[in-house]
């Protein structure tokens, strides 16, 4: 999934630039709405009528903003996929720094689980071709450095390029969801699993 | 990949059964050569001019036995997966039966590597969406149930499904195609991360 920026917007004569402030706040407050309602209903369930109700404001607004429910689909993953990385790369420990390596491993995949099954539905439909799929991705090359920094400083060892591709392998949207919807196996589960694979992996 | 099964062919008055077996034969004397020409010049460049050539046949009985291009590739990609399970369910020792489990598994993977990047091209473009991924693909199934086999013998202990689904999610042909393609990596250099993740994972 590649980033989906915002339109630049250059200054215009005669609008002050309070507006566009205004702007990014309400932009800001109809995504928080929509993250709730994916929260509490699943993606599958989240409708543009829904996002205007929820925050207070008509469905025009709402469709001015993003176009279409696709294009506030997208706006969102962008938005909760940055407030992941704001955690794990400036957040407080043991996700940010602060913590010893193996503790941030721990919490960054426990995180990236629940994001990934969070957005479930919304990562499956935007997921890329194979051939696009580990070249085009910024928010997964971030995800990579990260885990490849973290096993460097703590030492592992061993081929540390492969070692990333194999955890990041399993932190797999597409994996993760067949792992919760196909096969019932719960979130906490799931996070063990991750815990279990990193203390066996760092040794 | 669902296993793509020859039509059943029902016995015929007037045919004897020596034109069945002659018929079976010869089909898999023309899996055999483009399996050779896969391995010499990469699927992409396998046509079904060169498989008749290659068995000495016209074009047109390559034509009658797999419908066109795309037909004798799946007939392939069957023929050479289902060469392979024989090689780890009934095969010789380390990849078949005999050898301790965690040799079993380091062989497994070396095998399944090869396989998977010997047909890389073929795997990428019958790859299942997301959501039929995990469930519809008999291969995957029959791999998963091997690995989880070997890691219950090797008493590796943890979470066994999770385990095994780490272990395949490593060996994905599209991340083998990416790592292999567009990263450059060597065959020897990805089965030598699949050794030392093995020997990780069980201690």
């Amino acid at each position: 999934m590649s980033a989906h920026t915002p339109p630049v917007l250059l200054p215009v004569a005669g609008q002050p630039p309070r507006e566009r402030a205004d702007a990014a706040r309400n932009r800001s407050r109809l995504l928080d709405v929509a993250a709730r309602l994916v929260a509490e209903h699943g993606a599958a369930n989240v409708t543009m009528d829904a996002v205007a109700a929820g925050a207070a404001v008509g469905k025009g607004t709402v469709y001015r903003r993003f176009g279409d429910r696709a294009g506030l689909m997208l706006a969102l993953l962008d938005h909760a996929g940055r407030a992941f990385q704001e955690a794990f790369i400036s957040g407080p420990p043991p996700l940010g720094p602060g913590a010893p390596p193996t503790d941030r491993l721990r919490a960054f995949g426990a995180g990236l689980i629940e994001h990934h099954l969070r957005y479930r539905d919304l990562y499956l439909a935007a997921e890329l071709p194979p051939d696009r799929r580990y070249t085009d991705d910024p928010p997964r090359a971030l995800y990579a450095r990260h885990i490849s920094g973290l096993l460097a400083a703590a030492e592992t060892g061993g081929d540390t390029e492969l070692l990333t591709e194999t955890l990041l392998a399993s932190l797999d949207p597409a994996l993760l969801a067949h792992l919760r919807a196909q096969r019932g196996m719960s979130q906490e589960r799931i996070t063990a699993g991750w815990t279990d694979l990193v203390d066996r992996l760092l040794g």
